[in-house]
């Protein structure tokens, strides 16, 4: 068992000396810009800081926290990537403040037993999890994060929604005037086993998005992140054909300053990461009318063998069987009923709040416009 | 040998049961689209003809000579796919026309020993012949092609141009803010030793083309194809930086109906296709003035131990020690007399052909535009 981690341990940090998935993440304008900013717009707070960045690749963090006025940065980095970031930190003139240290997080000793003021970390991978390298940052917040110091990101949830998937559909009944069908069906065959890293538009989603965790970064252990689980029902927002289920995530960064919270969003409105999204694709489509119900139930767990991997699991369930969310957006009788009995009373209470005591009047004009 | 020669091969053929790669190649549209209109442009030619589609992949350049009125296509895959392939060609009812064989092209025997009249094969790798894919369709041309048969494409030809590759040298000194000149500079060496798959822009080649061979496919043997080398002088056609030599092809079609030439061309002028271009790196770059001399040399040899693969082998050569084309675009002394005198030559044929015996004045007067 060992051996096998050490394995995995090793394929993993020696996939990081690939330049060019540095570079990928580096030209990952959303990503870098994000990071920059959530560190240059808290000069603030990071001069004279001792900030630890775990998993620094070329360095290019721990150089922000430098430009941010960070005092000491300690740039923590597994793979040989260390050796660059040197390079590169060096080139920066911050080889005064930053200070690389080729090793496992896990391994590291600092003097004096010392503790860091703020934990930068870019650990993300696809559909967050994936790569495992959040444990890392736990584990560094316990070793080396003082009562009350900062995490970049502090927080990160997993958004799902269903979805169309055209690319795997569409166009390919007449492709150049060649049915293409059975290709695409093959197709899908194949990506219906494991997740699908595709890029899904915003107007391909059939319903509004659910989270299926809430990581905080403070507080939770290793092992809070073995496994997530949601079940949902929604109503469709249109009519469509219900093939996936997106999966996406948003991180973000405290608010320091009282300035507006900085997120790294990965969402299918905005700005295309190097992440795209994640869909789970379903054996076979369903046309969905609008207000239709979707019931689904998703399961991700922490992989038994390969620690850096989840399994996830997609349970399509039946929308007569499962309890419905209060209001919900579906066109079921019941929903419909407590829906417009919730909304009467929100708007009961909010006539009440503009009117005073002339609430029966208002009640009543209202109800006649819902009519 | 052999047995590396057949794990070489089972490598190669279970790589295209990939369908990701076949939906690449699917949607390239100027690949696909090209050979569409490269046959059913030529319904008059493919009409009662038997073809035979080497490599035929899912089969939709197969369907595309049915659908031009062959009566027979031999459709020949030996790769999985080969399933794949009947299922679409049954789909799309030409089952009756089309025959899928399962086998590698060595390995067919056609009834009594039947010829074809065509030979169509979509075997073009990155940089034309990385895989290897010719030696079958020249192998399938002895072994079936009637005599005076067609082969679409009928013959290929490797370009090559100076050129600087922006994407890995500019922007890296101030990336975000900070300089990432040594992480470029490492990006740069891991890739200079072997060609790079990427996209260059018309804009970026430093002169004019030149071909580094001229494959006949109607003529040229199975050994034909271990080996080109072109030595080759130009003068820049701009000043710039000269980063690397970029290398793409094209394909002619048969000219059949007195139509113009089709041609699938992935010159940096043209519409990107999946193989994009090559780019060999040179070691470091080169400030060019413009019609400043660039010489170099260019090998491309089979490989001896896989021969699906080529070794591409760029020489810098001084332009003082070799010989110059006349005439030559370059600045030196020598060929820029030679120019003018070839240009005076030119200009004064043509005057005499435009101005019959009054070419002594006209001589002059061109002179004088010179002067």
């Amino acid at each position: 068992m060992d051996t096998d981690m050490s394995t995995e341990n090793s394929n993993y940090f020696s996939s990081y000396e690939d330049l060019e998935v540095h570079r990928l993440m580096l030209e990952d304008d959303a990503r870098t810009a994000t990071y920059r900013k959530a560190i240059l717009d808290n000069k603030s707070y990071f001069r004279g800081k001792i900030v630890m960045d775990v998993g620094c690749g070329t360095g290019i963090l721990s150089i922000f926290c430098a430009q941010a006025g960070a005092k000491k940065v300690y740039a923590i980095e597994a793979s040989n990537i260390a050796n660059l970031a040197k390079e590169i930190v060096k080139a920066n003139n911050f080889d005064n403040i930053i200070e690389v240290i080729h090793s496992k997080v896990e391994d590291v000793k600092l003097p004096d037993n010392l503790k860091v003021d703020a934990i930068i970390s870019e650990w993300m991978g696809f559909y967050l999890l994936h790569e495992g390298m959040l444990d890392s940052v736990l584990t560094a917040r316990d070793m080396f994060l003082k009562e009350g110091g900062e995490i970049f990101p502090e927080s990160a949830i997993i958004y799902v929604a269903p979805c169309s998937v055209p690319s795997l559909y569409d166009k390919w009944e007449n492709s150049y005037g060649v049915n293409l069908s059975s290709f695409a069906r093959h197709l899908r065959s194949d990506k219906s086993s494991k997740p699908e890293i595709m890029q899904i538009n915003h107007e391909d989603l059939l319903g509004p998005e659910i989270a299926l965790n809430w990581i905080n970064l403070r507080d939770d252990a290793v092992n809070d992140l073995d496994s997530y689980s949601v079940q949902h029902v929604l109503g469709a927002n249109r009519s469509g054909r219900y093939q996936g289920l997106c999966v996406w995530f948003e991180c973000n960064f405290p608010v320091l300053d009282g300035e507006e919270r900085i997120i790294l969003n990965t969402s299918p409105s905005s700005k295309l990461t190097h992440w795209k999204q994640t869909v789970i694709l379903l054996p076979e489509e369903q046309k969905v009318e609008k207000q239709e119900p979707i019931a689904f139930k998703l399961d991700m767990n922490r992989d038994g063998v390969s620690s850096r991997r989840y399994n996830l699991e997609l349970t399509l369930l039946d929308p007569e069987e499962v309890e419905h969310p209060m209001p919900c957006s579906c066109h079921m009788t019941k929903c419909i009923l407590v829906k417009a009995v919730m909304e009467q009373h929100t708007e009961h209470t909010i006539s009440q709040l503009q009117a005073g005591d002339s609430d029966v009047l208002q009640e009543d004009s209202i109800d006649d416009d819902d009519n």
